[in-house]
């Protein structure tokens, strides 16, 4: 093990250009040795990013073994897993193989583990040319390894429930940590319990968060789903006060409906669905004072922005982060307690791989 | 004046598509009567959107009455100055000519206002097909009129100054406002004035952001902005407590520098930078638990949420409204009272008009 200094964001391994981060770097280097805050992990499986699997996919005519030496050329050549297009990456599962002696991660060899930072910016090698994987789905069986930095973070994926259902929560985890930590904020802000509308509140980050919500105190949840079977679906599971349904990109629909159900505009609004435009929407649904938390990734900075000013709401606006500390344990926790999501979960898993 | 009901946000207004928001509509109506809570601008300039500008300009290959000749049409056909290719507008002066009984603001015919919604969302009847602008520049002087909604926003122009510089204050009166907001809320829930980093701090809502931090209490400022020539600027207009040098969209750059500076990273940090890229950088000079406002159009959501996450950085970051309950007034305020910012404003003003 070398007694190199290291950075514990990594910057010591971008290669090109130089200086920049690991995330925004053209090529970081996987192969040098361990340095003594660094960890090792063996790898099981990369799960690519949707987007990017989707455009290999389509640029090679579904091909499956193009697609499968499109992703080797692209990790050869820059030493990690970020689609060169969608600039997107994934996340991967593994075993940790060698901990170095300052780690601040808490890992130990021979844990399961997934990675929650991006495969944007994980330094990988892949060892067995990807034999494993016909190149037709976005979760790929692969030998090879991977480092993670001081400042990287990994679960070690529990022992109670399927990995496919750990990953999927970790995938999202995030979005119910960030919530439950705003209706704390709002609560001790303004002395009062606030009202909590989860625009998706049937998909994998919605269901979390209006659970998250409703433990964390909020005086009524309202979740807005886009069609019956999700109503259905949401009601079943239990964990929203009131159901709704309504076009989350129909800013009048949305608003008007949150006034019905609550009799006044929301104290937080937490938008989980992963199209454009719902910016309008959610703020409209907001009262003056209020706050809205954006987890999209379809979410336009720009329409957030002048869309309130055009609209002259005094809604402070979030932008959703993928890290809280401890947003893994806290995901799996509510998973755990609540049998309406892991059914949600159980559902979506199956559909998928239908 | 007609007595029909009317939507605070304007939706009576809109003709096509129906029951969207009047910023979202292709076509809205400038020619039905003033509805009681509404109010009727006499028009003397528009101040189009830079982008807008400069895709028309470009677009004509520099051809003023070909300029002219596209935004008649824009505003004959749509009802109002939304550029179709880049969706923005900008904002008017006028006179108050007409004020329904029921409208909530506080206008009275005969004063000079400015309009602070944007004109994407403003009906607008141009009348004198703009024979006093030569399509050379974003100001154009108008006849014509506009509508405010009950929710619509405008300042009143103040006589102590030239209204160049009202407007040129007005225009991102938003930052200073909800950077102070922001500097109180985390003096009250942390018991400790924060330290602040403004990125761009030389620039319009940069020098007036970081005075506002200022005002509001921050224990420490420090105006990172890009060049020699504006770290004697802003030293002498004094408004920061410290200056430093850096290029904002390097990220490492920004974070040594700040660290160097405090001592530590920020409490909070403001990005004001009108250029992409900045992100990473306003993020990881920020301390965990602190919280990072993005003012910048510029600003992608992805590369916030996913940079945040990358570094795993517990980094509250939110999206800058452009409204805050007396905005205008508490921006007009400090250039009143801070004779550094009128100084950077007025060298500004000269400049772009050289």
């Amino acid at each position: 093990m070398s007694t190199e200094k290291s950075s514990p964001i990594g910057l010591h391994r971008v290669v090109s250009p130089k200086g920049v981060l690991p995330q925004a770097a053209e090529v970081v280097d996987p192969h040098a040795p361990l340095t003594d805050d660094e960890v090792r992990i063996s790898v099981e499986r990369l799960n690519l990013d949707a987007a990017s699997f989707r455009q290999l996919y389509e640029a090679h005519d579904g091909d499956g073994d193009a697609v499968r030496q499109a992703v080797l050329e692209i990790v050869g050549r820059r030493g990690k897993m970020q689609n060169p297009v969608t600039g997107s990456g994934g996340m991967l599962i593994g075993t940790v193989d060698a901990v170095g002696p300052d780690s601040p991660l808490g890992l130990k060899p021979g844990q399961p583990v997934a990675t929650l930072v991006s495969l944007t910016l994980t330094p990988l090698v892949i060892t067995d040319e990807l034999r494993q994987w016909d190149g037709q789905s976005e979760q790929v069986p692969c030998q090879g390894h991977a480092i993670l930095f001081a400042r990287s973070i990994a679960a070690v994926l529990p022992e109670d429930m399927p990995s496919d259902m750990s990953l999927a929560v970790m995938d999202v985890c995030g979005a119910p940590a960030m919530t439950a930590r705003l209706v704390e904020q709002l609560t001790a802000s303004t002395g009062t319990a606030p009202s909590v509308v989860v625009l998706g509140a049937a998909g994998k980050s919605g269901s979390l968060s209006i659970a998250a919500a409703r433990a964390a105190g909020a005086s009524r949840t309202v979740g807005v789903v886009r069609d019956n079977t999700e109503a259905d679906a949401l009601n079943s599971a239990g964990i929203a006060d009131t159901t709704a349904v309504a076009d989350a990109t129909d800013a009048v629909a949305v608003s008007t409906i949150v006034h019905e159900k609550l009799g006044a505009p929301a104290d937080l609004t937490v938008v989980c669905v992963d199209a454009p435009g719902c910016e309008h929407g959610a703020i409209l649904a907001t009262r003056d004072g209020g706050a809205v938390i954006f987890f999209s990734m379809a979410t336009s900075f720009s329409q957030a922005a002048l869309g309130a000013e055009g609209l002259a709401a005094d809604v402070h606006m979030v932008i959703g982060n993928g890290y809280t500390p401890n947003h893994a344990e806290y995901a799996l926790d509510l998973l755990r307690r609540e049998r309406g999501i892991r059914e949600l979960f159980t559902q979506r898993l199956l559909s998928e791989s239908a």
